[in-house]
C-alpha cells in the first residue's frame, strides 16, 4: 500500500451514513473528533509536531534540521476534513492526505527543507453545522468576528461556543492569528475539482485563477398557519407559494446572468400535511464571476421575492448570512507553480466557482490552488469521485511544488 | 368557574410549545400519555368506567342505573385530543370537554338516562406522527388494516406499534372493534368549526351536512445532489424546482377546480445551503366538494408534476397516504338534531372540509355533528379561537341532544 492509499484508507469510513454513504462531518462533532485525532496521528507517525491553534484549525509541522524559535516563512498545505450533509470523501480530505502524502514523498527523496513545512486542517470549512463557510480560515485571518462566531447556532440551537465547550475547547480563545502572516510563507491548498473542466480538456490536474464572488441569504417568509382543508384559496396567506416563486425566480435569474443560484435548503414550520405553514425559512447560495453580476443577481432574486411576499400577504425578511468578494490568486506563486510543475505539460489555469479557505488567507499571505480531475463534476454528494490514479499525480505534484519551495 | 371552565384549564398546558404557543400533542407522544390521564381522571371524577379500547380510543361510560351487561344502543359524544403540529386549542378537545359538560348539565337537570352514555376520545385523529389520520376510528371501523397501522412510521422511523409499546400498551390487540355497532347508537361530535362560515352569518352553532372527499399523496422528487456553486445550471437535476412548479400547479388546480390543495409538508436532502438536494419530499393534501373533482384535482396536479419532473430529468413517485370518500350524515339523526334544537332557531347546516372521526364511525353508526363559530376562521395554528360563550352554548346544545336521546 503506497502512503497515499494508507493515509486515504484511515478515514474512508468516519463519518460516512450506512445508508446514503454520504459523510456527515460537522464541524465539533463525533466525526470531526476523529478526524481531528487521525491528524495528530498522521502527524506523530511522521515526527511533525501536531497543534490546534486558537480557532480549532490543526497544523503539523516539519522544521529544519536545528531550526529553532518559532516557524515562520513556512510552505504550508492543505485543506479541511469536516464535510457538507452527505457529502463525499474527497472535498477536503484529499487536500490533507497529499499534503502528508507529499512529505513523504519529500523525504524519500532526501530534501532538506531550508524553511519549515505544514501540513494544515482548516476547521469548519463547509460551515454545514453553523451557516457560514470557512469559520477556522475567517476567525484567523480576522474575516469573521469571533463574538458573532461563538454565537452562531445550529439547527439545534447550540451555539458554536457551546459546540466546543462541549469538545473540551475553549471558545474564549477564538479570534485573529497574529502569527499567520509571519508563519505562512506560502499556502498551496490541493483540491478535488468540482466542476468538469478538467475532464472535459482531459487533463489530471490545474492551477487556480480566480474564485467567484459567492453568497449566502437565509429568506424568512412569513404568513399565517390555517388548516389545509377548512381555509379558502383565496383567504389563504401561505409562505410556501412565495418560496416556489423564489425558487423559479432565482433559477431564471441564474441563466440570465451566467451564473448560479440554489435553493437546496428549506424548513417549513409547522410542517405539517394537513396546516398551511406559517412560516417558511429558506437559504439562497449564489455566485457569480464577478461582485456587479452577483449583486445584480441577488438584488433581483431579492426583489422579485418581496413582489411575491406582498402579493400573497406574506412578510419577507432576507438576511445575509455571508458574502465573499472575488479572489485573485496572486500571479507570483502561480507562475512558480506552473514553472516547478512545466514536465506535465502547460497546466490548465481555471477559475472555481467553490469557496476554499485559500481564498479567505489569500487576503492576507501568498496563495495557490491545484486542482485534481473530478471525471463526473459530481461534489458535495455521495458520487463525487477522483481517480486514483489522478489523486497520486496531484500528491506528487505537491511534493514537487513543496520541494521547489522549500530548498530553493 | 362553570364545569366547563374547569375542564378546559384542566388541559390548557399539556403539550404547548413554549415558542410558538401551538400544541404539539402527537400520537403516544408524553403530551397524549398526559390527555390520556386527564381523560380517566373526569370520568373517575363523574363517577363513569373509563376504559381504553384495543385501538387506544377512549371510552368514559354513564350507565343507567341497574344496568347489567354491556353498554349497547348508546348515545355517544366526544371527538379528539391529539394535534397537529403547533395546532389550536380547540380542534378535538373542545369535544371532549363540551362532552363532559354536557354530562354535568343533564344531570344536574335531574335527567335519567334509558339508555348508556359515553363519552369518546378518539386516538390519532390529526395523523401528525405517522401520517395516516383517523387512525383510533378507522381502525376500529375496519378502514384501516391493522398490519399497515402497526407499521406505519413517524419521522424518526419508529413505527406505530413500537410508539405503542414504549407507552406500554400491546399493539397486536389492533383491529376491528366488532362490539362498535352494538354499543353505539349514534354517535354525536362536537367540533370548533374549521372556515369562517358561521361567523360570515352571525350565528354561533351549525349542523353538518356532509364531508368533502378528501386524501393525501406524498409526492418524492428524485434528482442528483451536487455542489451549489460548480455545477452549471444546465448540468443539474435539482429536485427542489420539480416541487416549486407542483406547489404552484397545486394551487392553481385548486382555484380552477374550487376545491382545496396545498403543500404544507416538504423535507429537501441533505438540505444543505451549499449543496443541490438529491430528493424533495412533499406531501400533497387536496379536498374537493365530490370525488369526481377531487380525482381530476389530484390526476392533474400529479400529470403537471410528472411533466416538470421530467423535464427537469427527475424519477417522481407519487404514493396515495389515504383517502377518504364524501361523507354524507344521515338524514336521521340530523333532523332529530335540528328539531331537538329548534329553540336555538333554524340552525345552519354546512358541509365541511375536514375529516373527522364522525365522518369515518358514519360507515358503521348514525352520527351527527355539531360546530360552534370560529370567530376568525383559522384552525391548526395558535390563533384558533371560539369565544368562551359560544363554547358553552356548544355544551348545552350537546347536553340538549344528549337528554332528548336518552330518555325518548
Amino acid at each position: 500500500m503506497t502512503t497515499f492509499d494508507s493515509l486515504w484508507s484511515g478515514i474512508l469510513d468516519v463519518g460516512q451514513d450506512r445508508n446514503t454513504r454520504g459523510y456527515r462531518r460537522y464541524a465539533w462533532s463525533d466525526a470531526d473528533l476523529t478526524l481531528r485525532e487521525w491528524f495528530g496521528g498522521c502527524a506523530a507517525e511522521r515526527g511533525m509536531t501536531a497543534e490546534e491553534d486558537r480557532n480549532g484549525n490543526l497544523w503539523a509541522w516539519w522544521l529544519p534540521e536545528g531550526w529553532t524559535g518559532e516557524p515562520h516563512d513556512a510552505f504550508v498545505t492543505g485543506s479541511h476534513l469536516d464535510s457538507v450533509p452527505d457529502g463525499g470523501a474527497f472535498d477536503g480530505p484529499l487536500g490533507v492526505v497529499s499534503g502528508f502524502a507529499a512529505v513523504d514523498l519529500v523525504r524519500q527523496r532526501g530534501v532538506e527543507p531550508a524553511v519549515p513545512v505544514a501540513v494544515v486542517a482548516f476547521s469548519d470549512e463547509e460551515g454545514a453545522r453553523f451557516g457560514v463557510a470557512c469559520v477556522g480560515s475567517q476567525l484567523s485571518t480576522g474575516a469573521l468576528d469571533a463574538d458573532r462566531a461563538r454565537s452562531l447556532r445550529d439547527i439545534d440551537g447550540i451555539t458554536l461556543a457551546e459546540a466546543m465547550t462541549s469538545a473540551g475547547r475553549d471558545p474564549r480563545h477564538l479570534g485573529v492569528d497574529e502569527t499567520l502572516t509571519d508563519r505562512v510563507g506560502v499556502y498551496v491548498e490541493l483540491h478535488v475539482e468540482q466542476g468538469r473542466a478538467l475532464d472535459l480538456v482531459d487533463r489530471p490536474l490545474a492551477v487556480a485563477s480566480a474564485i467567484w464572488p459567492h453568497g449566502r441569504w437565509e429568506f424568512t417568509f412569513d404568513g399565517q398557519a390555517n388548516h389545509a382543508g377548512t381555509t379558502r384559496m383565496a383567504d389563504r396567506r401561505d409562505p410556501m407559494l412565495a418560496f416556489a416563486s423564489a425558487v423559479q425566480t432565482a433559477r431564471a435569474c441564474a441563466v440570465e446572468h451566467d451564473a448560479v443560484a440554489t435553493f437546496g435548503k428549506v424548513l417549513a414550520s409547522p410542517n405539517g400535511t394537513n396546516a398551511i405553514p406559517s412560516r417558511v425559512r429558506a437559504w439562497l447560495d449564489a455566485r457569480a464571476a464577478d461582485e456587479p453580476t452577483l449583486s445584480r443577481l441577488v438584488g433581483k432574486i431579492r426583489a422579485e421575492a418581496e413582489k411575491h411576499a406582498a402579493e400573497g400577504g406574506l412578510a419577507l425578511e432576507v438576511e445575509t448570512e455571508s458574502v465573499t468578494p472575488i479572489v485573485q490568486f496572486p500571479p507570483g506563486p502561480r507562475a512558480r507553480l506552473l514553472r516547478t510543475l512545466q514536465h506535465l505539460g502547460d497546466l490548465p489555469v481555471l477559475p472555481t466557482q467553490a469557496g476554499h479557505d485559500a481564498g479567505i488567507l489569500s487576503a492576507r499571505v501568498p496563495t495557490a490552488m491545484l486542482f485534481v480531475r473530478n471525471p463526473t463534476g459530481i461534489s458535495h454528494s455521495p458520487e463525487e469521485y477522483a481517480e486514483p490514479g489522478d489523486c497520486v499525480q496531484g500528491a506528487q505534484a505537491l511534493a514537487d511544488v513543496m520541494a521547489d519551495w522549500t530548498t530553493a
